[in-house]
């Protein structure tokens, strides 16, 4: 036993004093976490299998004090820790933490509750339902969407799963009507830009994968969804006896931030019977602002929508928001009734019981997070919070621009840049490997950290704006690592190989 | 603006001195909970729509204060929670919160990171992989779980999603052999005991819900499964040219605890070619004492084992375990693999993506708490916690024996007792309103919470110890509870109305 061991008193599995006196410390080392945040390594720098050399091969038997654990995450955990909320980080889409939410975070680990049904915690239930409505009025979706008629809004770990639970009642909704041999026959649309989330369903729920239609596109609609494209993808499916059942639009692609065109996307899904789904993961949040809300104009037309609040709207992870305007549709493919969760409020019909809305059973208290972030910043602070990150991001792209050996790919439409080196003339294999080699040589500095993505043949680089700590000092100083990775770059295989030879 | 705002200076997205600040407070508030958490009535008795009237309809334009927003969750939401840690929570099964698991959400929630793939964050998928082959070998489980094979541990978030991906990668293992027309003649098996969740992942998947054969138990097995029945079941199925798949054992079912016989059921299975999943959500926990572990000889056979740490075991919810033997079967029915999140060491196959082991693309660092839960009680002190709250159940029995009106119902094997009011001779129906009304009493004076079930068509009441404030004066006090308000009911009903008429 350590000497630090012996200091301290056995940890209760609770006690409030006890939990006190941890509990600062913990709040210390993550205060002092974020302090120190810059000095990590934005990307993690180690080497597959690094962790297991460094941990004992079994928990141990007795107890290690808070001290040791908290010695071991900072040298030995930390070091393995891509750091998400560095202000250096602009991969993928940026998932916030900000303090609202980490305070949210621990008062519904404090609570521990798991509200599957009404009763089993009234207020994480209600709660859900109220905030969800605040953000359908902030974000003016229309009011089949609220709970207080028959639709409704459900906080889901991700959109990946809102995505799944829509687009089984979507199926189920279908089946019902046709009979469950249709099965083999039903199709679904979006983009080649949506989220591999939709293809993952698709194969989840026993659909056909064939089926799952994901209609091209290019830079002349800057890679949103045409809707001449969908309405011929789907007569030449029902001529060919097919059932087209469920259309995904992407307001904000993961690629690009392409918008697919709401209006008349919905206006042929209502045409053709098809479940109508938004997502809106990425660039759901940006709406809350009137200058962005036109981005999902057509969403009346929807039957689910769908934004994450753990991307740009400060809501630590996880928490996706899904609204339906048909609750039923969803309880009648996801709801279980078994004997010992029934009570007499949930057979009365009147309350709302979440598990039937989602995947799993048992659910967390999301909504304390939700709400602390709401009220702790008020919709002001969210909105100039998002207008700021997308500034920003105009402020990298006019970096961008003024240096001629880049290129800034397709539109910028809110916090994302898609930029790359321009590729030597005629070669624009060259060019991808040019670039493929400026993204391994940025994030090799562990300065920085940004991702991929190739739209039509080229390979691009996505530039990210969302974690809370970035300033335009960032932006600058990240500027400066392209560039000089792009002059090294270029010193050697640009101007010698291709122009030169 | 209130005079609270005005004092303090507006909180920003993220700031390592006001999260030191506020965090400090919310520690203060939720030690302050824990101290004062037998003050509430343990079950909310507030009635549906409550907190509608209590909040705006809207959420703020500008910030709220911290303290507004505590005073708020102290009168408006704490009267609508369940409280799930109360001493007196005996319902369901209890989920726990520790000091150890709360620290684990609070550093996890203050990472914010969002390990879908190895690069996104490798100490995140290492440590997790470490932490589950702790715990196979705190279990005995064999070789063929551990990460350094080919199987591995993964945390899904509830029993129910471990349920759903095993069954469709067993689903997907088949329908690969026999092509995808085989769907709808596919055949999964468990006893009537099981889970809900099979039921629905079944529907998920995409399944005939008529071929999810529940097979009927009785009081001759202590409703555990019999293997002859199963046997017969497939058997039939086989002759009806339909095609058995899946086999869901349980240990420790939800109603009654009860143990299905592994050994027999796995040599069935794996006769038949069957994907063969142990269910061991609630009782996992216990088999890490070695005086339980017998519960779950037989796991050798088996294709895939889940237990809940978020049940006996300290860790904050959610945190389910899931062990696999071939982990390919996982990744060949989950896996996506879109350009934006391609990268290097994931192309190389030396790494796990957790991605592609579960429904979600996004992950929280769960392992966190898990290993600090291992580390700050050490596996003897588990043991001895889960040792205590059987010793507890076993007191409670020994006071339902002592009392002539009550009768224990199923044989006690972990935590939860299974009793009810001996009915009046000749009526079951009425003995049945009887318990129910029991339970209404019981529940309604907020001191106590349990929950029920139907065995048999017996209504029983189920005592489920699990809560770590629980002590033996909990016990006593909840008992003289239940045979107070079996006094007050029988003195009207049972007596008078049963005995006399």
């Amino acid at each position: 036993m350590s000497s630090t061991k012996q200091m301290e008193s056995e940890l209760r599995p609770m006690d409030a004093e006890q939990l006190r006196e941890q509990g600062h410390k913990m709040v210390d080392f993550i205060a002092d976490y974020y302090k120190a945040i810059e000095n990590f390594p934005v990307l993690s720098q180690v080497e597959p299998g690094y962790l297991r050399q460094l941990l004992p091969d079994s928990a141990p038997n007795s107890p290690d004090s808070l001290q040791d654990v908290l010695n071991d995450i900072q040298e030995k955990i930390l070091p393995g820790v891509t750091h998400w909320q560095s202000p250096n980080f602009f991969a993928y889409f940026p998932s916030n933490s900000s303090i609202a939410g980490f305070l949210g975070e621990m008062i519904s680990a404090g609570l521990n509750t798991v509200g599957f049904s009404w009763i089993s915690s009234p207020a994480a239930t209600e709660l859900e339902m109220i905030v969800l409505d605040w953000l359908a009025k902030a974000l003016k979706l229309p009011d089949d969407f609220y709970s207080t008629g028959q639709g409704g809004g459900v906080i889901q770990g991700t959109a990946s799963e809102a995505e799944l639970v829509v687009l089984l009642a979507a199926r189920d909704r279908i089946l019902r009507r046709l009979g469950r041999n249709a099965l083999p026959k039903l199709v679904s649309y979006a983009s080649d830009q949506v989220h591999s989330a939709l293809q993952k369903a698709c194969q989840i729920g026993g659909l056909n994968p064939e089926l799952c239609r994901l209609l091209e596109t290019d830079s002349s609609t800057n890679y949103a969804l045409s809707s001449s494209v969908l309405r011929e993808a789907i007569s030449k499916d029902i001529a060919s006896g097919l059932i087209p059942f469920f259309l995904c639009a992407t307001v904000g692609t993961t690629s690009s931030t392409a918008v697919d065109p709401l209006p008349a996307l919905g206006k042929i899904a209502k045409t053709n019977g098809i479940w109508f789904h938004v997502d809106a993961a990425y660039a759901g949040s940006a709406c809350i602002c009137p200058e962005y809300r036109h981005h999902i104009d057509g969403v009346e037309e929807a039957d689910s929508f769908n934004m994450n609040a753990h991307k740009l709207m400060l809501t630590n992870f996880d928490c996706s928001l899904l609204w339906v305007k048909d609750r039923s549709a969803l309880i009648q493919s996801l709801s279980t009734n078994p004997e010992y969760l029934k009570n007499k409020v949930s057979q009365e019909n009147t309350i709302i019981d979440y598990k039937d809305w989602q995947i799993p059973l048992g659910r967390r208290f999301r909504a304390l997070k939700l709400m602390m972030v709401l009220r702790l910043y008020g919709l002001e602070g969210l909105q100039s919070y998002i207008r700021n990150r997308i500034k920003l991001a105009i402020h990298f792209e006019s970096l961008v621009v003024k240096d001629k050996r880049f290129e800034v790919v397709t539109a910028r439409v809110f916090s994302l840049v898609c930029f790359r080196l321009v590729p030597p003339p005629n070669s624009q294999d060259h060019g991808n490997k040019l670039n493929r080699d400026l993204l391994d040589s940025v994030n090799s500095t562990g300065r920085v950290f940004i991702t991929h993505t190739v739209l039509s043949g080229k390979f691009i680089l996505r530039f990210a704006i969302g974690a809370p700590l970035t300033e335009e000092r960032h932006i600058n100083a990240a500027w400066q690592i392209f560039q000089d990775k792009a002059s090294a770059l270029l010193g050697t295989s640009y101007h010698d190989s291709a122009f030169s030879s």
